[in-house]
């Protein structure tokens, strides 16, 4: 780790075990790549080609397609969707659920559309995505909750289980089925009719 | 029609331009074909020859396979999940669920998996879906949540679109992406925990 950062540091052309910049060409190449085609056609070689790459420098990087897309979708979201720290509940999840309606909406969505829609085809995905991407996202959800329970802002009874689960499903609801818009006032709707009264 | 259902009573084995049990036949087809292969690569001669059909058969039916399989959609679901009229919000709400999530874990959940996974990919597919399919599931709900306001079990701030919205996408959403249960005691905790008490 330290040695590739060295290298990188010293802004050798070749050879670099690491380098951010190439890994973040090659994971847009895969987004792309599986917007287009989907999770099961992604192939290493069409992503190679996409970001003008070696197969080899892909391999170096990840063992496999599956490693691939994983760490694409993880890496995306933790810099789409930070961790908020507003003092409040109301605000972190208003923040949280605005950085992850951003995500599903922009250039990551097709890609994100595609991958829920091979899950159930695909048993491998589907295990990774969930100990990974679905993992992370409740983590963060559950801690914004807890951090507000902390402050005394949630009801000692409040569901906040069903809360965490209710944010995910309504937003992935409407990318894969109802196509209406997860936009800033969707947002606060499910904050203000659902999320918030039942916290309370 | 009138014509149609006379050769059926008639028994005639030939020629009949509807009949209602091989119309079933031709939809459970549709719906292990779309369980294994998905809609994408679904063909009008493979659900011929999973029926042991002639194609010319299902089209005297079917216009597409677009309008088979939204067909063999509702007529799926219509069965799987009848209009409940309990006399309570809550009753109706529960048989509803527990109706769904029978239609969801059942044999074709499979089949509606890999809809619900092509609908980004194919626009009319998704439009048809909406427009039939999702649009009758929310008009039950809809009716529903009518019937208790005219009852007045419910409150009149209730936010009636987002409950309905919300039953729907947790079922879907454990469906799709999480790969949790969908069972009676998930369908009881989703009432106590949220519908029932953003109703009252």
């Amino acid at each position: 780790m330290h040695s590739s950062r060295a290298k990188e540091a010293g802004g050798a052309p070749r050879g670099r075990p690491r380098d951010a910049s190439r890994d973040d060409a090659l994971r847009k190449a895969t987004l792309e790549v599986m917007a287009e085609v989907g999770y099961r056609a992604l192939t290493m070689d069409a992503v190679a080609a996409r970001a003008k790459a070696g197969k080899a420098t892909i391999y170096r990087r990840w063992e496999s397609k599956l490693e691939l897309v994983i760490d694409t979708c993880n890496e995306l979201v933790s810099r789409s969707v930070p961790e908020p720290d507003t003092g409040s509940v109301a605000g972190d999840l208003r923040e949280f659920l605005l950085g992850y309606a951003d995500f599903l909406t922009g250039p990551s969505g097709k890609a994100a559309q595609a991958l829920v829609g091979e899950l159930p085809h695909e048993p491998e995905l589907a295990t990774a995505f969930r100990d990974s991407f679905l993992t992370g996202q409740r983590g963060m959800l559950r801690r914004i909750l807890e951090r507000g329970a902390e402050r005394g802002e949630i009801n000692r009874h409040a569901p906040l289980g069903m809360v965490n689960e209710l944010a995910g499903a309504t937003l992935t609801y409407r990318l894969m089925l109802t196509g209406e818009p997860i936009d800033e006032a969707f947002v606060d709707k499910l904050l203000e009719q659902a999320l918030l009264p039942l916290l309370n």
